[in-house]
């Protein structure tokens, strides 16, 4: 019923000796921060900043070429300009007098299921392909990702990660699936992966009839797949991709010095109200 | 009057052409992203993440030790533990069911000007004694810091950056400032702002009569400074710092499936009801 | 596919003659604030805020009986103390030196799908056998009250709006249903879904062996079915009177001064770390 | 130095017997909701919205004159259109695919200092006026009203809660001042903080040589002045009143379906950028 996991985990912390908050993540107590038993001061020597997020998430060491790849993926992310809602709505807060960290939160609260969120749809798709082509002995992966193809389509959803409100071709994908494609070949990565995102590429082109290419969003959702990061952590690592973006807007407008400046310019024509006329 | 603001952004908007958004940090349009002048296809095959947060926010390539310091001090930052607000408030968010970049933001919103936000007002005070320093020629650096650290006292504000709650002497505090040390003896950054920082930490030593010595906003003050950041920056690079552990926790805390899980044990002596009691 | 959605608005746009924002709920130009076909100098002459509330969302003006179910559904959920997940963040928040909306805003962000958001699926819930209920001739609403809760059962997922992780019996059920039976009584509502609730409070006695009593997500999910209002509101709706208790808690806790107050006593017991020791 | 309030909130609970929620406003146990002495059954009953929000805030319960005063205030904020910031940001969430109540906060992230925060500012110069005139025997209310206005011109700021953007005469200060003197003849208010905005509002006119009305915060903080709120409230309140028309907006942007809906049309005019371009 409804209450039950508030009440399991009351009674968690009750038989378990009054752990309120458990973590493997971290271990601060006076001179000391620990992240899953490496010192701070070790990371801050040793590890870079995105080694470092892996770290934090997988508490696994990346290796060089793998950091490569979670770079250039976040990198890709960081900026799609003023017209983006995320990058607006933060340039719009700056404005309207917040602290700072609350413009940059409040870009990141708009990076929701659809915006920049397809990522993880799309990881749960492609490691749904590749397990069920290992798990099956006459695994057709092209047959399986058209299936998924026709399945989305019939249901009226978008296969997420492919296409683009803007671009024909994102130039964010080549680039991404190129640096995939060398992580393979160095065997740093698997690629079941990569080969899925490529057959569902497939899969739509043959169930449209024209190019639907992969999008950042599918582009990310490989490489976090094959770095073995879990679907639910791809909106946070986007959400820190394009913090960049925000946090580079958020300062351009504060510099800028405009006040409560709204979303677009006062042409009337804008802003259509179709509701009834007052009386009088 | 009140309106200037808001008035001059119009009327830049009028004269200016319909430009509504003006930007210099990204050009969008159908198959094309630049951002300052590099296509990202490019920034995704040649520039790290950090590189790249420089290169949006600065428009500077920083050269490889520049870019080992900013590192450095972002994975400082990245995680204090479920009992730093920024944390908690990820994790809880995470059991109250909102979609998880809502989480995030949940936690970069507590980055306010206490939380992590010294680092700006430590950055204008380090700021201003470099450049009082430098201006004057007769400038003792000591003195001056000294000044300000009576300053502070007299107006009952504390010193931006030195001190903690927790850490008597704050472990991330000598890894980087051992790392901006080599990168003044590299060449790679003045020292002007590490001076100045430091001559604080001696001034608190002479005023208190024991040892504050910086602490991680300190530390990051310093960096970003050396690096040529703007202070209003510092709330924005912090975010993405403690966006790392903020993404790891809420993580975690999703893994673990509570739900609507409050701050602290149901432990009554922990909320005391202060207020008058009902009369029936 | 993906971006059709985004296409459509584009199109949309493009063909309806510019209007990038279509709104029927306000009008406003120099001097002139029209809600709905209201002057704002009218609404505030003549409207209560909670009328008003109404007005904005359903373009209906409530009879006097129905603006007092409004108010007391509103007035149920303004607090739950400071263990509630959306009181504490925004207490949190306020200590870490944000400006006052934001910590706001921070315990709205809290009131997702589990955190004061069940009423969204209980009026869904609720509408669906109060119109299953009429559509049959010979509906029997009993059975399939029971049988929804059933269905949730066998899928583990608890039936939203009912039983509560502290209260045995949620003292906010009794007034507000009695309010909801009187309202019946004056002919205001048509007391449809009322019927729903009270069916499936029935269902779950009888399949789960004890009382699980409707909880105030149940109760204010029944009144805005009454009312009119579309499921989709219930979130907006509870983060405005929960809004409430966001405010006076973070305005006490920001008389009581703390900083970087975190969500519970420095009692080590009440975090564990369960991640490994560092080596040295 | 700078932990001292950490530590003091350190050594307030270790003294204080171990309450780290110490709270005036609300007693929650086990059937059991008091808020500052009623029972929510109580108040469910007795007491309208916005009177339960004068009672958590104040622990005052509102004469019925004060209540339609602090009514008409909110009313008059719900609602500026979707060229707002804090509209159109929630417009653009939805969009976005976050959770509902994720979108009402990312509206309400936006009501900073210069949106909507106003009044905050205007609340401390109407207090400061109207304590002058009382303390000062020879009070001339004019007098200081017109050099309060001399300062802030002379300071570059502008006099907060005069003025708009859009109006030349905000539509609501007439009706809310109108029940501003109602209230003060039936002796329900004492007018103090009213003169001391009319004061002001004469002094600007007499500076700047034309009329400068106040503006919807200025009348909302001769509201809350007369109601005995602290200014610190303002932001608070004002975060529930447009809250209405967040909710409102984001539920009409929710029925037509648009995703990743930007905050302007796809005019290539519209964002202008002026960085360099790039070599290839």
């Amino acid at each position: 019923m409804a209450p039950t996991s508030g009440r399991s985990a009351l009674r968690r912390f009750e038989t378990e000796g009054g752990a309120w908050w458990r973590t493997s993540i971290s271990d601060v107590s006076p001179g000391r921060i620990v992240i899953r038993g490496r010192r701070i001061e070790d990371l801050i020597r040793e590890a870079g900043f995105v080694e470092t997020l892996a770290w934090a998430v997988l508490g696994r060491r990346l290796g060089p070429v793998e950091v490569r790849l979670l770079e250039a993926a976040m990198v890709a992310g960081v900026d799609h300009g003023p017209r983006a809602p995320s990058i607006a709505a933060a340039r719009m807060a700056v404005t309207c007098g917040v602290t700072f960290n609350s413009a940059v939160a409040t870009g990141i609260n708009l990076l929701g299921d659809y915006h920049g969120g397809a990522a993880e749809e799309a990881m749960r798709l492609f490691d749904r392909l590749a397990s069920d082509a290992e798990a099956d002995a006459a695994g057709d992966l092209a047959a399986r990702a058209r299936e998924a193809v026709r399945e989305h389509r019939a249901a009226g959803r978008p296969v997420p990660g492919f296409g683009h409100q803007l671009h024909d071709r994102d130039p964010r994908r080549d680039p991404l699936l190129a640096l995939v494609r060398s992580a393979c070949q160095a065997g740093a990565v698997a690629g079941r992966h990569l080969r899925a995102a490529l057959a569902v590429e497939e899969g739509l082109r043959a169930e449209v009839g024209r190019d639907l290419p992969m999008n950042v969003d599918g582009a990310l959702a490989v490489v976090l797949c094959e770095l073995g990061f879990p679907p639910e952590a791809a909106k946070g690592v986007f959400s820190l991709s394009r913090g960049v973006g925000i946090v580079a807007h958020a300062l351009e407008e504060l510099s800028q010095g405009a006040r409560i400046k709204g979303p677009c310019p006062p042409d009337p024509a804008l802003v259509r109200y179709e509701g009834p006329e007052p009386e009088r």
